[in-house]
């Protein structure tokens, strides 16, 4: 599996995503090959009014370059499409270097890497490249040619809905629109595939799951345009991003910053014990914005590994091949399948036995002999026994007793399979919403 | 009374106790003796259902050892009645070490120390000792008796029920269980003794106080079972474990943690301001697990000096009459009484000159003179005009203006007397369950 | 303005005020020639009842002295009239120094500073001197005279109304008792002076300012009692004290502690960034404790640089002219005004369009083309999009987002003249009160 990821990975680096367009065509196809079922497939017209937006003009490339007049390419997009700013208008003049200086976009302090930029909303052209190599260009004339189309067309993003045996919805959403950027965003959607095939492939989902695999911003309000039906039976949902770097978990809460999925994220970081930690809301970064906004209020959080803008590859060409591993995409499905698992088991039971301490002896529930080495599971019992009342979910117990969830868990299916608990209304009441 | 307290625990640390059986009732008539009233005796017969348990047979024991063939004990239960795991059923045989080992415990670390071992509800018999006395055993036959009866009789407990002024109940409870270990608990039985006779003496009492010495978890539950109807009359109340050795005190706070008994006794422990501390509820250690069973919920919190488990003598001979001293059990009955005058004084008043300041000075109540020197009890009676506005306890009043429980107590009384507050509704309509 | 407010101190600092007499009338009557409009003044008769109290003799003094036989003055109320005890009856007699001692109050640790004290409330007299100069005092025989009148006569305060667009009002109360003490209270004297002048000449006001100069406590308690219909229009207040020094500032709290008025000051102490703190309410201090009692709940804070009691120069004579400066006046002026801006400006408002970020780009709201460096004022723009739902005032979101109000209430500007906010309900249903 974990092999699998970074082969997804690999495929699609080589393609020119971009917001719309058939990069995304591409993606969403190769995508396809790794999931347990097709993806239904939206293609929404230009024009198409989105909430506040308008579906922009369909973007393609085919080539670009600036070249000496002999021919000889400098700034190749065969060799990197970070090189054209994303959503370029097609240009083909000859220009002396100092008209085309203003076209042209370095990093500075990263001499060799190529920055990534995008021009979504402004119809402008440019090209991205080393500083190193920006300084060794020579003065003189330089053919400059974006081999692209901008016009009428369409936005695609896809969809995968596994159900379950509640309508209640858990949505793993992530952006599809960045081109050769391995962290953002090719790691999560590996990561997103992988969790379908393996919640497909359980014979039991207590939840229905929805993955949407669609361009950043403009994707998820279409996706919500057309979707607000949806958007109610929404119990918890996760935006993925950066989760192929060696950078240690984030999680970041939904806006009211207490909805479950929040307090099981928290709880399955906890649990690692491993300098992962959880930031506030904040109205930046990636779709959980679009979700979390006043109208919709979809309790979505967001997990990542790297944080948006602040590790030194980000939006660059440094963000490879090389900068992910199969192991660190291991590790982020092991955390999106914890916080599954933890959804999952997420109920409220009532003590059947409320009244004092039931017995745990007599049903084979605890050690007969008396002694002062409390096993974790007994005392992950009686946490769950006396806090069982009809207030308090699994996530409740484990965050109170400062036990792990899985112990919490494992307490819980023991003393259910023993006759002393009834679940209870769901916890879900209070979980919805934010 | 100090005194009278040691003598109490020196009279009954040679008695072998456990959950029944004639130590118990040897207990309850040595406590009698020192309290102003007779006990309540129960009397509940083996086989009886309460809540989810069945009262066990009774157990009584003579006689035990492990003697040489020629007749001389190398371990004998007339030396210390820690020898013999409780509830050991009768043995009579002669046997090779190698056979008797599995049942022999020790505690290696602690190589003269002999563990206390019960095994109430699993029948086995078993011999404690110092591992050292282990090691010296030569190979070789032994003689081994236990001459116990295990048999249906009866479990017993008693109870002190002081009326007061109201029918609302201030329960103190302490187990009875433990044969000779006198910091668990016959500390504490010495401290609600000498509480009891204390409140007895007095020509006036706000509540009902009810003193429990009962066997551990199956004595609280015996009595849950058989006072459910008094349950609700519970205002607040504490388990009492452990009160005689040298630690700072700890309060264990009730499930909810907010009840007035978990406030009372926080003021209480700050006031002393001597390294006291307090923690959650968690569910293990004493009583106090029963009392707050969902089934009751009753607002009973735990005030211990050395904690569950956590003194290197817990649960063994160490916990000598060495161990607990007069000056430490005095200091108990000290905070004790301290919790218990907080609980008396706590009323919600009204200021009955709410508008602005009342002018202190016209009702003798204020230095005339200004000046920058405040004295607390000024400072005190402007923090009990400012909240008392029938929404505020002196209770919260303590807390919030951070001054000694007694300043508060002390102005308010002034403030009463001048006809400046006059009592409001009572502050247990908040206090009552957790 | 920071020349005029010095200036106002100067004027005012030889007078010799007290809670009543001819000294508060010059001192209104200077405030006046600062203010934009003429004071509405009050007369209150003595022996009117208002609230618990009884509005006192009136009081004015005219001399006062020790005096060798010869006359040579050794104490001199022309040269500090701190050297008074205020309220001091009259005395006229010849007495040993022994005789007279009871009667001089001075302060061992400070021996060349004057102590200011008070004897409002009990019948007597008294001097105030250094100790260096009591002790140059030879052995022997003393003229003393105070040529003071206690007497029915009339309590004096004066108000100043300026009417806004709504009735809720912003009470703004400054204590006019003390004599020739420059921070204590002058320094706020002539702050809240400037403030009226300024607020006056906006063309402009949300809300109807109310500026209160009355003598302290039992000033506030007869403006209390002449004005129960106004304390429930009062929407947010100040009482202000010690505005002159150079210590940071410092935020009393309201009683309830969360009022507008309490956060509106901890985030204008917050953005200046300086080392100011805020502290919770006691009951002590100015007359932010009339305000504050149970009977009136008037959410009104208060303002300080030195604190009442804390700073060496406190009611002693080393509170003058060098103690404050046009400076530190200015400064206060700042925050204060700060304050007023918060709360003028704190509105609710209702994003227009909720689902979804609304697009930026297309109102000119955005750079249109993306990078990685977020203005303030966007990422300010996308809090009070975020959380414009209704349920949060500008407050709200400059507490949540951690950014300087001014970005904040920028942004809502902005959102609002683009169209993309329409106001909600006040916030102030839930700011009344504390």
């Amino acid at each position: 599996m974990p092999d699998s990821m970074y082969g997804l990975v690999r495929d699609l680096y080589p393609i020119c995503r971009s917001i719309t367009g058939d990069g995304v065509r591409a993606t969403l196809a190769r995508i396809e090959r790794d999931l347990p079922a097709p993806l239904v497939r939206s293609e929404v017209p230009t024009g198409t009014q989105v909430l506040d937006w308008t579906v922009p003009n369909e973007w393609n490339i085919r080539d670009a370059y600036i070249a000496h007049p002999d021919g000889t390419r400098v700034v190749d997009f065969r060799a990197s499409n970070l090189h054209v700013v994303n959503y370029s208008v097609p240009v083909r003049a000859r220009m002396s270097l100092a008209e085309l200086r203003p076209h042209l976009f370095t990093l500075p302090d990263h001499p060799d890497w190529i920055p990534y930029r995008t021009s979504y909303y402004a119809e402008t052209w440019g090209f991205c490249l080393g500083q190193r190599a920006l300084d060794a260009l020579p003065d003189g004339d330089y053919d400059v040619c974006i081999d692209s189309t901008l016009a009428p067309g369409h936005l695609s993003y896809g969809e995968l809905v596994l159900p379950g045996d509640e309508p209640a919805e858990i949505v793993i959403s992530t952006h599809v629109c960045h081109p050769s950027l391995c962290n953002d965003n090719l790691s999560s959607i590996a990561v997103a595939t992988a969790l379908a095939r393996e919640l497909a492939a359980r014979p039991k989902r207590r939840f229905t799951y929805r993955f949407i695999f669609a361009p950043g911003t403009i994707g998820a309000i279409v996706w919500l345009a057309q979707n607000r039906d949806v958007v109610p039976r929404i119990r918890a949902g996760l935006t993925m991003t950066c989760l192929g770097d060696a950078s240690p978990f984030t999680y970041k809460r939904t806006v009211g910053g207490r909805a479950e999925i929040d307090r099981a994220a928290a709880l399955v970081l906890r649990d690692r014990g491993q300098g992962d930690h959880e930031i506030d809301f904040f109205p930046y970064g990636y779709d959980e914005r679009q979700y979390n906004s006043p109208g919709f209020r979809a309790p979505i959080g967001s997990l990542m590994r790297g944080r948006h803008g602040q590790f030194p590859e980000y939006h660059t060409s440094a963000d490879n091949l090389a900068f992910v591993s199969a192991e660190r995409l291991a590790e982020s499905l092991e955390i999106v399948r914890g916080i599954v698992d933890v959804l999952e088991a997420n109920r409220t039971y009532q003590n059947l036995a409320p009244e004092g301490e039931p017995q745990l002896g007599k049903r084979g529930l605890y050690r007969a002999t008396g002694g002062t080495n409390i096993p974790d599971l007994n005392l992950a019992m009686l946490w769950v026994l006396t806090l069982s009342d009809g207030g308090h979910a699994l996530v409740d117990i484990a965050e109170r007793s400062k036990m792990p969830f899985a112990s919490i868990r494992a307490a819980a299916d023991l003393l259910r399979d023993g006759g002393l608990l009834a679940q209870s209304r769901d916890a879900a009441a209070t979980a919805y919403g934010s």
